[in-house]
């Protein structure tokens, strides 16, 4: 496969060039624009080697496209041999570099193209690439009934779901987060192309806007209903956390998914014409967080510790038993935390006059059992939010460790 | 309504500050990060005033939120109040500046919000609102019926449309583009709640990368085929033939709408999984353009003027015979264009393992019975591309010109 560093020959500076394939013309005198729209800062490449795999405690990029497939092979050796394949696309990708056979640049004009191309002259624009598999891959089909692990037991229903299966599930995700749709899109994209015969797209999402901050270093986005999002959430800088609540260690069981993590995706539909029309003080007290700064009610700054036994006239509380954040705070779950990564969708509007959209939600951490599914229990019992929100999709996937090197790949772990 | 400069409160500079509303407290402390992910250079807020509506030269923004609305109320005293309210509310959004009432920023909490508040804290980030007038709008309920101009001629039915009425058509659309998504999405959003009771959304769009120029400053974006698209497009440059092919002139007819221009949308499914694997060569003959460069087949760069008259060994013409830019090209019109501003959409995928993706294709022009249909016919019939995309919506608007200043209001011209 030819690789041309798009940076390379679009005289976006020389940082990060890389392997340069053998079909490549040193002479190429492709004359380009720059990137339509990346900003310098969000241009740049994120490694896709290391412990741990790129996309999970990643500062969030501000575009996802997210896909679920089913595998329709039934031969392991030609899912391996499509994962290794997908592997060097990512490596490939992720840094930016297109597998450019276009006329001049080599390849045979009676082949397709080695990459669907449109993304050819865009920079890496963070683009992070995270892989997952689905319980339904550990059937009978592959052998790896036995690889399950425990912690990715299947999610119980939960009052109030309102689940579509056509969008819910599939035996493998990848999470495709960057600065640029363009480029998420066009990620997915060429795996779905490479994957062709071997896996079908099962469902996908876009999503337009983060609704999470997971680094301090970055300012907190607002969902879709107006509010701050991420405040509290577990952080990049929080290393002794992130031990404790998002990696899985060798010590839990199924020892491929040490490094890894586990995700939970769910598709949630905001009644957004109604809450636009709900006081601004019902909105606050939902949340249990001021609309404006995000500060826990009866406090001040964001960040600010909630008090959940501050009471106010008449003895009720600052912040409602039924709010948000005092269902979803840790002291509520004995500690359990989630990295929340979610993005706000629009798909439209739905034939009623209403806008066809709401919330993404992702969240990694390392066992569902003891982190997603009793804090959505107690949510989907008592939230007041749940007026405004239905959930219409639910993913569930074990997420391997980072790759080693470029010898590794996707789900060695795994399969070995 | 209280008026709050984004820009001022978080600190993002003072440039473009204008009117602070009454109630807005000069001593407002709110601390908020910066704007998620704007570059400087998209930030920047577009003139809302002018001679033509903004959103239709402005060298193309990067994301769309297109919208359609249907009309309920029967009341056209109602329906002027809310194009003044919108006609406020989008120079207010298109500068920057949010109706901000949460909490100490005024406003009653007891009241809903006055702007849904997820972009407060972004900047203008390029935003422009466009608003036309669909031929459904002139029928009995309004008065209208004789204000209908002859170039707002319903379109016809083209060989191969497979058009879906729910996602076709509408009274009123309104255009928002900018660098941000979420601020195009929270433009719409915020024009449907204020239209509440007056209009519904019949159907809306999201775009997440353009697929046109319309400036020579802009390089050309590539489309999901992963083509440039945009080569030989109308550029803002261009003044002379603007006059011409753009703008709507005294002389044309229905006066109201001089210094406006008609606008047709058609959503294109695109077959990506088929297209993705055409060979190299088909894909370039089907355009008649190389995947590259850009390039005219037979030329070298992407501005060569293509040859339509060369052949190549064995007498066949170079540029094919249904090559879709000899067949869109002026030469084979009398001259016609159009000013492109597409955008490529994925709508997640459709239950069959393919994306549901393709162009947004957005065109604006003079008369459409001269330029749009013409063109169309002919790709209609005869577009090798044809075999790789599908139309699945149609949508027609006379859009009015630009407005003159605050005391003016959309639709001004046609409903007095
Ligand atoms: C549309 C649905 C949802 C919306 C709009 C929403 C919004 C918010 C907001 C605004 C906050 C406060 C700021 C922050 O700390 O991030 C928050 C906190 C939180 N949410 Fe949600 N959320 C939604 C669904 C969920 C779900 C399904 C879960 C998990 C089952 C969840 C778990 C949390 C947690 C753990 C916190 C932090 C609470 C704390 O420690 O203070 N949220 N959410
Ligand atoms: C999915 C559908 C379409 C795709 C992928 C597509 C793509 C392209 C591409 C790659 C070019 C060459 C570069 C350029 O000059 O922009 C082009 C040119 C053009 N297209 Fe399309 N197009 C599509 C549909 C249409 C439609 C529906 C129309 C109008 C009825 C149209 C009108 C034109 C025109 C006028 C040109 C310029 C031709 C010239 O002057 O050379 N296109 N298109």
């Amino acid at each position: 496969m030819t690789q041309i560093n798009r940076r390379r020959l679009f005289g976006l500076g020389a940082a990060g060039v890389a392997a340069v394939g053998a079909g490549a013309l040193a002479t190429q005198t492709l004359t380009e624009g720059t990137a339509p729209a990346a900003a310098d800062a969000t241009a740049a490449p994120v490694p896709f080697y290391g412990e741990h795999q790129a996309g999970i405690v990643t500062p969030a990029q501000d575009r996802l496209h997210f896909v679920s497939f089913d595998v329709v092979t039934k031969e392991r050796a030609e899912l391996i041999d499509m994962l290794q394949e997908w592997t060097a696309a990512a490596a490939r990708m992720t840094q930016g570099k297109d597998a450019g056979t276009f006329g001049a640049l080599g390849g045979s004009p009676e082949a397709p193209p080695d990459d669907t191309g449109e993304a050819l002259g865009l920079p890496a624009s963070g683009l992070t690439l995270t892989i997952g598999f689905g319980p339904s891959l550990f059937d009978d089909r592959f052998g790896l009934k036995s690889r399950r692990p425990a912690a990715l037991a299947d999610l119980p229903k939960f009052p109030g779901d309102d689940l579509r299966p056509e969008i819910s599930g599939g035996d493998i995700c990848v999470q495709a987060c960057a600065h640029d749709p363009q480029v998420a899109v066009h990620a997915i994209r060429n795996l779905a192309r490479i994957g062709f015969g071997k896996v079908s797209v099962r469902w996908s999402q876009l999503g337009f806007g983060r609704t999470s901050s997971t680094s301090r270093a970055q300012a907190t986005p607002r969902n879709l209903m107006g509010f701050k999002d991420g405040t509290n959430n577990l952080k990049l800088e929080d290393a002794a956390m992130l031990r404790d609540q998002l990696w899985v260690a060798p010590s839990d069981g199924a020892a491929w998914m040490a490094g890894g993590s586990y995700l939970v995706t769910r598709k949630i539909r905001m009644n957004i014409e109604t809450w636009d029309r709900a006081p601004l003080s019902e909105q606050e007290q939902i949340f249990g967080r001021n609309k404006g700064e995000g500060a826990p009610l009866g406090g001040h700054k964001e960040f600010d510790e909630p008090d959940f036994a501050a009471r106010g006239a008449g003895g009720t509380p600052v912040i409602a038993d039924d709010a948000h954040v005092r269902l979803a705070h840790p002291s509520t779950h004995g500690g359990a935390r989630l990295l929340r990564r979610g993005y706000n969708y629009v798909d439209g509007s739905d034939g009623l006059g209403r806008l066809d959209a709401g919330l993404f939600f992702i969240a990694y951490q390392r066992d569902p059992r003891k982190q997603f599914v009793p804090i959505q229990r107690m949510l989907a019992r008592s939230d007041s939010l749940n007026e405004y929100i239905k959930h219409i999709s639910s993913g569930l996937f074990a997420c391997p460790p980072g790759l080693r090197d470029a010898g590794d790949y996707w789900g060695r772990t795994l399969f070995t």
